[in-house]
């Protein structure tokens, strides 16, 4: 009885993990679409400090869109075997993203800095001061896109 | 002199809003990213329910990010002329979302406001009752593609 126990208890953990893998080509297109996600949202803040008419409203939305994403834990998308293969198109993942880990994780943790202060400065509504932090969240992004992903 | 000025300053104005326009193909793709990113992050969510192993700080992570897109006012993406074309893909959206603005602006509403419950009882951390509220906030999900979204 305690063995069917301990069975039946293996059982549910291995479904368990069996839900809990995400399919590599799933992988890909989540992370391609938070990329895609915060893009939509930098270019928004970017309109704003640009456009001659700042909405305060639009650009704290934006900003936190932002920090969230960024603080969702998309490193867990980055599965193995995800280095090749197609989400909504072909996966633009440099090989040293499996490889470079502390490279990585010092542009993960500079990213993350820049859109959690982003928030702080979108709150606040000062233009000024969000287009700065704008252009400090940008060299974040392409620091890391330069390092990390490939060119078209 | 005068003159001058006030054209320069309807140049900019002009250019302004000019960068302003975001691209149809380009409205279409940052939805579709929106969507894509929550589905993730719902899938994360039911993971962690169904999985056998529940840990917080993912759902917490999840559930806000699921919030800050769902507050960040999508509904600026479904520009005019976006009803058909390309992002990642083809747009699957129903030609009722431009037409039928009372009940997409309900269920929205609705959508909007259980995204907001979710992240006030995924901080809470009980198991049970996020599985409960992803069940009504999917819910709110599949309403609004019954009505508004193209079958595949």
């Amino acid at each position: 009885m305690k063995t069917k126990l301990v069975l039946a208890l293996l059982a549910t953990a291995l479904a368990g993990s069996a839900i809990a893998q995400v399919k590599p080509e799933d992988a890909i297109k989540f992370r391609q679409s938070g990329y895609g996600f915060m893009a939509w949202n930098m270019q928004r803040i970017k309109m704003n400090v640009e456009g001659g008419q700042y909405n305060k409203d639009e650009v704290i939305k934006a900003a936190n869109a932002i920090q969230a994403i960024a603080n969702s834990g998309m490193g867990a998308l980055y599965l193995p075997g995800t280095d090749k293969g197609k989400g909504w198109e072909e996966t633009r993942a440099n090989a040293n993203i499996w490889t470079d880990k502390e490279k990585l994780g010092k542009a993960a943790m500079e990213f993350n800095k820049e859109a959690n202060e982003m928030a702080k400065v979108a709150q606040a509504g000062d233009a000024a001061a969000v287009g700065a932090q704008l252009g400090k969240l940008g060299g974040t992004c392409k620091g890391c896109h330069d390092d990390f992903k490939a060119k078209r």
